[in-house]
């Protein structure tokens, strides 16, 4: 497909999900780590603006001279910026403001497409539609982490419930000891974290080839694993009992009954569908209740051609760290990956709210032990 | 005025203000002290339901359940209630539901004006409308406070300033010492913290006419004051320095100039005008640095007939504790006064911001001796 | 007395309570209100190495020039030192150390007061041995803190209880309206906060000659009153509830009987003894519920002629604020006391901690609302 | 060696450290992760006493009952305890009871150890002598990092500096890609953490046989490295930032001079000597700023067969994670280790504080990223 469809295709994608929000919905923060709407759709297209128009595109005229400073994330080579925790706090540019920065970028953006063949700007514009998937899923979750703590439980969409998947059969994979290669091969895009192709050993193993359900998980919550620190990590044993953790993010008990949070509004959890929303240290204390343990990147990398994934962000317990030659990039975009390397762990996988054509095996996502509003789950290893 | 005439005018005049905010701009709240407009216009209408309508209007339909819960402010006797500091996590319900709300609630309230003689319930309704005035100037004051922190300082409204007051002329009002009335007396309404009329002594003073303007002011940072800790108190001098004050609220300096966001927008500080959005910290070291002092609330109620006042909300010296025969009302209505009676500075007079006809001699405004973001200034005793 | 012999006696006091405390004891500090006893020890002796020795004494040699920093409390004057909460990190200078530097100072604090007739040197003087003894109140208080929260409980001094005080009769005292006199008066020493002579016009009232018993405070616990909103200010109902207040403290509930910390080791609740340890939040809603109030400061001081009091600090509904005719002194001595005039609740009366001749019915006591570590009581107004 | 000698000399060791501890010294705690030396002389013997003498010591008698509360570290299946950071705040036991307790506990381990062959119980000596080293090291830093904290800079033993540690020479030590086997091999003691040998495909690396010097790390320094983001890691820029970061721990600068505190005193760095105390991130935006990389804990150990070690805890780039067959004890004795697996960065080597014959190749030291009181330097691949 030519960049330029494909370009105003993944744009447009931003749009479409945006139709079930009020004008309201667009601007709200309700916690640091999820910004509001207005501002994924500013910052996406700031992206665009700013590693490319400002570059490549002859007399492109800045759109407004403030939006630098209000929506870059945080690429400290491209100057200051409002603190992530203040995103929510602008009421102006309006949503429609935004909108206009969209379509001024957008039209610059395909003019530019449409008669350029430079590669490294190609290259660039690619990394921005990625960057743009990735903020397609952000805005799910963000969006649905503001309105599931809203005590009203709004319904965004009846049709878009996102947490009702299955397991289609339950085996075990196995895998034999040996080296593998590890790494993304071919000259597709892929992010630069994924490079330094490299041998790892494995031991023998077995994984599973299904996720966690609830029904598993409310087994676990039902046998006190809540309060039985030999489960938990150190970490995680200070996060429950400072957080007051007693099951999955967006879980409400009612009537004795488990009811969960959904963006088609509060629904009964159904004990068959995948768990979600929840923690490493969740993940990691249901494995060791389990007696078995979570897999690591390599593992999974190598076992996942075996078994189908793509309905949660799996936890692995592998700590996101260098390749063997991982090479930082010069400038603003090296800021895109390689700084967040500590204190982090590596899912693997997607999840239903991750852009169509924006996974793959080798792709490593990460976040903080304790983060649970993305739409992550559990898969076991023997 | 028959009252039904008086809620509508006053109801219409909360109205009238929000004709310069855009949608966005009632929902957000940059700060816990600071409540969204939304919710100023939906817990004034709150307060007439839950205190008149629910008793008083038979066959009142409640209408929604979920807005004693989301409008409530601190009445603990009306049950549990969001946090003050989430109020702007709801983007749901929409301004257009609290506009219809308020048009449910009016509704109802007319024709139960229309046909009572009920003096409790009268009393309520002239409570009910005295809140709202109130509130009309935290809108101001909120929405300010919203706007003032946005990055792009953006005009409110053109011709809506409300800072550049001037005095008159500057003399000093002569007081002899001796037993003095304190109190509201007579029949007008006024809140029950003003009652208990009772005997104060006063010493000789003599206070100024005039209001600090903001060149004394200027005076005050260019000599120092601001890193002299003499002239502080001890909770003010920790203040300057955990905050980093160096100037009123809303001040700016750019290319060796100061400037203030006021509602029209960001504006050159006038020498001339009366300062405004200073703490009682700033207002008490002030008087300090000029060998003067504040004056106490018993001195600024019988001074007040000797000069003019309005403009500003004066910081006194005195803490806010109740009158000798102060009297709690029994139940939520209670809670209006009383339970804030520790921790907190008198203020007395009006401001610009101040709704008309809401203002008289005795009454007491208070806050934490910190804030800043009403319009305070600051009037000198010898 | 002369005042060389005063100053003895007054220095050896302070020395002799730190008979029972081991070397440990001395520099332990468990929380920022409560320094070590060596800092105590030393900053006492610093105050007459500083504003006496240093300036009337000639060639007086500093005995260690790092004390300075180490031992000044709050004098913005005489430059910068530690924080507060910083005081028990300091192993060195040794508990030795700080006895030879008190033995230091005496001996030519001792030849300074026999040859000198100099009235302001007397004068301050006087003000240090006001000092010593205020710290030597906050030496028992600031011991039984730190070991009050060690969970062995530790005796300090098996006959030294210091809780088991009785009212000796139960009645009302009237007190006629009236102009009133206020403040000290006659040439014997007291605090610039007490100066300023001046009429306050008191309503006609009736004051309890005793004080409330724990077993009065064990009935309003038994009525739920920690859970009864309506008895509690604003602040004082969040303070409840963020720090889990049950009890006044060092009360410890055991087998369903109540027992409190004492410096004789943990002794049960006895109900006919006066409460102590209440902060003014209790204070004030214990009266609250008995349908009484708490009596302002000038009403104390005008029926202290009627009743006994000295036994237990007494929480007035008075804020602490400046007299009419309030003078602060220059430079660092003025600092003593002015700088502390907000978010204060004034005591009246005097502790069974309180050194002897260290009170009287002008005395001004001040503390936050919140504070609970002096020996403090609750007397009743109608 | 006997295991009752060793036992006997390990002791002795730790003893005769605190002979250069004042009384007060033993007390202090200055920050939450730097126990008392009271604490960790108490923690330590508390161990035999817990999971040895009560067990397999006929008729043991508890040596005091609260000293469980008091001197648990970590280990929940042990009961509760005081909290971490609350160890500062025991005045009493005293120095002395707790020398009592040692004596009490090694005269019954000495018995034990004399007449028993229980392999499970050996171990567990073993086990608990090696606790007893780690404490030792952890005595040194703790003291070293109370009275670095002292404004006086106070010697603690002047023939014990501690930091001047020099490399003898300069080379790259080359190593062949290939599988190599990782993890403790034999019968010797070791943690269980480093059990579960394993296969790991390393890559060719370059490795320095000498560290980086004060020398080095000021030409860091003066480049400016602590205000170029290029540099860190996103966390470490953050703390740098707010903890205003300019220099390893203890460094001062004095007259445009730099001083570190030494256990010695204060005295000037030496260029030539190894640098010291430098936190995970420093390290790595060293190695950035020199275009070069830390090692894995897996290249380092392979590689350390072939240089130096031993003077610095090195601060390697793996995370501390589980080894493929990582198995966790049960009960109390796997708390030692495991649930400390997330969010800290492995160290290898040993450092100048570390005890006799507590060190080999395969030893895994972990601590949080921004941890700076250890003896920690920097190791440099290509």
């Amino acid at each position: 497909m030519a960049l330029s469809t494909r370009y105003q295709q993944i744009r447009q994608e931003t749009r479409s999900f945006c139709k079930h929000l009020t004008i309201e919905d667009f601007s709200i923060q309700v916690v640091q780590f999820a910004s509001p709407a207005k501002w994924h759709l500013a910052h996406t297209t700031w992206f665009f603006e700013t590693f490319i128009l400002k570059t490549y595109s002859d007399n492109y005229k800045v759109f407004d001279d403030d939006f630098n400073f209000l929506f870059n994330s945080y690429y400290n080579n491209v100057g200051s910026r409002i603190l992530q925790a203040n995103r929510g706090n602008m009421s102006r540019p309006s949503i429609d403001k935004v909108f206009e920065y969209r379509s001024y970028v957008d039209k610059h953006m395909i003019t530019l497409l449409n008669t350029t063949t430079n590669k490294r700007l190609l290259d660039l514009v690619t990394l921005g539609l990625n960057h743009e998937q990735q903020h397609q899923e952000l805005l799910v979750t963000d969006v649905k982490y503001m309105l599931g703590h809203n005590p009203l439980f709004p319904v965004f969409n009846a049709d878009y419930n996102l947490v009702n998947d299955y397991n289609i059969n339950n085996a075990l994979v196995t895998i034999k000891a040996g080296n593998y290669t590890i790494g993304h091969q071919g000259d597709d895009f892929c992010y630069d974290n994924e490079l330094g192709v490299h041998q790892v050993y494995l031991n023998d193993f077995e994984i599973h080839n299904h996720l966690v359900t609830n029904g598993e998980y409310l087994e676990f919550m039902n046998s006190g694993a809540y309060s039985d620190f030999n489960l938990w990590l150190d970490e995680g044993w200070t996060w429950v009992n400072q957080n007051n953790i007693k099951a999955p993010l967006y879980w409400h008990k009612k009537d004795d009954e488990w009811y969960q949070y959904t963006l088609a509004g509060l629904q009964k959890v159904d004990p068959l569908a995948l768990v979600s929303h929840v923690s490493f240290f969740e993940a990691q204390a249901f494995a060791e209740w389990k007696g078995m343990r979570l897999p690591t990147e390599f593992e999974w990398e190598i076992a996942s051609q075996k078994f189908e994934w793509g309905k949660r962000w799996e936890w692995t317990n592998s700590a996101y760290l260098p390749y063997p030659n991982f090479v930082k990039e010069n400038g603003a975009v090296g800021e895109y990956n390689g700084k967040f390397m500590s204190s982090k762990m590596v899912l693997r996988g997607a999840s239903v709210a991750t852009s169509k054509n924006h996974s793959r095996p080798t792709y490593r996502n990460f976040f903080n032990p304790a983060q649970r509003w993305q739409y992550t789950g559990i898969r076991l290893v023997k």
